[in-house]
């Protein structure tokens, strides 16, 4: 359907700044936006009108790194570091979705939040079992979100529950799941998964490279997010030029593909992440909560590598994308206090700007109103938050930005389609 | 009246562990709690019994440092640093207060948000307008809240909007406050509030120490927030010795003050605290949003000195106070992992306690379920959190606490009375 959404439009065609037209026009067409105006040109006028009054419209949020099945014990064991907190939180939960029982009951609760939530595209592990992967796959896109999902593969250094034993088995599945998913989904699509360096053995990546290759597939892992989880790659990669060689010498860093975390680049890394056009999807409160640290996002744009967001549930505990903006600025600010003051602090509009525009360019044209963008929207309800002076269209987004728990998706739209 | 209050209970006695009784009960008696138990004592068994179901009973959270009228304009102009933010947003939006009719709209939203959020005590901050002051003391006590709250004093270094140009003025206005105030309200009792030392003259400061003598009245200001600001009082006083002593020269550090932030303090700094019995309160929103940094909690508890929580908004952008508990957190692990890795991260139940037991202790005894403690309680509903697999009621508490945006304080007992 095509059609005009009048509301207090909102968007970052730059990280510079945001564009703000109170009562402005955004026209979609064949689920691409035509333009965001501030008068509707004559050409649009006989399109239909959706007038969602006082309400704020953005663009949707892009949720690039997200594990599905670990909503289901998200804001818990927050007590625990990396690696403790997998073996006893997540390794164990994820490996009950085996019974696609249990794991239809959890992929419900996490689809039916995300629907609810501002992200309306997603890069997405699931685990690595093909019934359960299919099954997430399948309620995401009746849902009418977009993105990518991926079945886990990982066959050493796990537990016994959660592990491939097999490799050459680990990648005949990896790649029986990608056809199939290609052929029964249009909007949520595969995206190849090794958990991370430590999970997988070099016969694993070098099978899952080749399928990279030959089906023309994207690929979603974990690089450099805690210190001794580096230090476990150095040792278990004895030939390779640190972290983010390891996953090269496989041919795996390329611009179809999301490297989460990134929190100690060295500098090589830094050029060779932006040489590949790698996507950087920056996880603020997951490195909070596991404490990681602070991944040094300002160094990564400087140095002109792609960056956007992700959650990261459940090392960070919600799948609220608003969140996420403001806490990348929140520890941005940290980083410029604490570890280097020549790296400045994210405005607010750039963390807008990376949830949006930034992740986007990971589906295409996506998350900007500007012509030929996708028609990815969120229509937001801030009347929970009152108040007794007069608030600008910026102003109005900041506050909804930081008390994001307090106010509500009350419209959505996905390449043109409402979902919500 | 006396009851029994029947739920999923959950209190910190120390900051070591969460007591937790599933289907609990709590015994009120004349606003006291008689005690927490896994069965009903026989004794107790002809009160009332109010039954709350599967919800979750916490102890009221008390919010040490919150700025009422900067609530109108919290989650705004967050790009800002501390001296900047406070001349262009903090004081002309303060100065307003001086207009009877903005401060009555402005304090309804204020109170009203604070009457329905998880806070049952507050310290709180106004603005040196006395009859401004006076109207949010009585809507507070209205709301059947209880706490502190301050006349600003301000008499130099403020714009002049905002200023007491006369510090024996400001002194007299500080009095018929206090003289006023005293009188008219029961729950809501008044503290005295020189802004910080960059606000205030000796002179006034001479004659506020002198009141709070007089009247036995307690303090709250601002300490150790900002390296600029710390340099800043270095030079306005030049012979005190550090920021803690240009406060404790005038007799202010007292068992019944309470100093927000302490970012940066000195060991000696540490040890006046303590010895004096100040309370200090961690703000760790704000300290991160004004880019002040984070406050060495670890360090200050194991140092003995008191330490409660803060939301200071609109420093902190929100008065959740279960976003005080986790951000606490989620800072002193950043605090660990990049400052100092002597000073371990906080677990959630020290969050809590902290937010709790450790900030209550301000109020007399408050914060706990223990035995003589004030009756101040909140039932939380979870079932907006659903999940697929069973949960204790300490994970429960968890995930309530951590996705705070997504439950609803749905019951609230000060001293016994039912507010919400």
């Amino acid at each position: 359907m095509n059609f005009v959404l009048k509301g207090n439009l909102c968007f970052c065609e730059n990280p510079q700044r945001m564009t703000t037209l109170p009562n402005g026009y955004l026209v979609s067409r064949d689920g691409v936006c035509e333009g965001a105006f501030a008068r509707l040109p004559d050409k649009f006028s006989g399109l239909p009108l959706v007038d969602v009054g006082d309400h704020l419209v953005l663009p949707g949020m892009n949720d690039l790194h997200v594990h599905a099945p670990q909503f289901a014990y998200r804001g818990l064991g927050m007590d625990l570091e990396l690696i403790e907190w997998l073996t006893t939180r997540a390794f164990p939960e994820e490996s009950k979705y085996r019974e696609l029982d249990y794991a239809a009951r959890a992929y419900d609760l996490f689809v039916d939040a995300m629907k609810k939530s501002a992200t309306t595209r997603l890069g997405c592990f699931a685990t690595l079992h093909v019934p359960a992967t299919l099954m997430l796959m399948e309620k995401l896109e009746a849902a009418g979100l977009h993105g990518y999902v991926g079945k886990v593969s990982m066959d050493r250094n796990s537990p016994d529950i959660l592990c491939e034993t097999d490799a050459a088995q680990a990648a005949r599945d990896a790649e029986s799941w990608l056809v199939e998913s290609r052929k029964r989904f249009s909007n949520i699509k595969p995206i190849l998964t090794p958990r991370f360096i430590p999970s997988c053995t070099d016969a694993l990546m070098g099978s899952l490279a080749t399928l990279m290759r030959r089906y023309d597939v994207p690929l979603h892992s974990h690089l450099s997010e805690n210190r001794a989880e580096i230090r476990w790659v150095e040792q278990l990669c004895p030939n390779a030029d640190g972290y983010a060689d390891a996953y090269d010498r496989h041919g795996m860093l390329t611009p179809r593909t999301i490297m989460a975390h990134v929190v100690y680049p060295e500098p090589d890394e830094i050029d060779l992440l932006r040489e590949r056009g790698v996507m950087v999807a920056h996880c603020p409160a997951s490195n909070m909560n596991i404490r990681s640290g602070i991944a040094p996002v300002r160094k990564l744009m400087k140095a002109g590598v792609k960056v956007g967001l992700g959650t990261d549930v459940a090392g960070g505990q919600t799948i609220d994308m608003f969140r996420a903006v403001t806490d990348a600025v929140q520890v941005s600010k940290l980083y410029w206090r604490l570890i280097d003051q020549k790296q400045a602090a994210l405005t607010l509009a750039e963390g807008l700007y990376l949830a949006t525009k930034g992740g986007g360019a990971f589906f295409g044209k996506v998350g900007s109103f500007e012509r030929g963008y996708a028609m990815d929207a969120i229509v937001l309800d801030d009347s929970s938050l009152p108040h007794p002076q007069p608030l600008t269209v910026a102003e109005r987004v900041e506050r909804a930005l930081y008390l994001s728990g307090e106010c509500k998706v009350v419209g959505k739209y996905v390449a043109g389609r409402q979902i919500v």
